[in-house]
């Protein structure tokens, strides 16, 4: 199996899930940019927005506003979310199995940002999924 | 009216349609990223992904990927998109009118995207919303 995220959704790889139901999957990115930056998946593979149904998309956007307004909620105490499809290898796509990214963002936190698109590590993924998870518990 | 973008939903300010129906309106970026950076507005303001109804945020994104399709499927030749919602201030949201980007990026086009960010121009926008109106009515 060559696509990471079908081996994930398979449980041949490993991931921290943040949220899960029948066709959906949210797990932190291996290589964060900020804490809680978590990745929407579709279970069933397709690609892009091109390949992708508008069903799947609406869907897959619906759970983001969920994590983001999570996000606020929680421990992490988030301002505010960057909410984003990389539709393309053109568009920084790098895993090519639709996924939608939310970066949780505070206020004041550009430098920081901006390191994290170099350095993406999280020196506590447990913890900080645990935060979404409970966040999602009580705000869902 | 101090929103811009109800201003614009009202006929009350200018701007460049790409598409519209009775709950959203499409329109060029003022400043684009890119050529053919388009924004997608529902016509009813919310701020963000905090009070924005979940259905208006999935519908948004909908007519998200038909722009994109549209933008690869047109003369604009994109390769992929940057589909993107930035969900408050802390996340570089500028308008507080919640609102859908969608920026066409071509293969290899990094540093004109990087001078895009801050030039932020285009020199024929009537042409650029012609092309993108044109390969809506044939992608949909």
């Amino acid at each position: 199996m060559s696509c990471v995220f079908c081996a994930i959704v398979a449980g041949d790889a490993p991931a921290i899930t943040v949220y899960e139901d029948d066709g959906y999957l949210a797990i932190l990115d291996i290589r964060p940019i900020v804490r809680g930056h978590v990745l929407v998946i579709p279970k069933a593979h397709t690609v892009d927005l091109t390949d992708t149904p508008p069903d799947t998309v609406a869907t897959m956007m619906r759970i983001g506003q969920r994590v983001a307004r999570a996000a606020r909620a929680s421990e992490l105490h988030a301002d505010g979310n960057n909410v984003v499809v990389n539709d393309g290898e053109a568009a920084f796509q790098s895993v090519f199995h639709i996924h939608l990214h939310v970066a949780p963002r505070k206020s004041g936190d550009k430098l920081s940002f901006a390191k994290g698109l170099v350095v993406r590590r999280d020196p506590d993924r447990e913890a900080t999924a645990r935060i979404l998870r409970d966040a999602l518990a009580v705000t869902d």
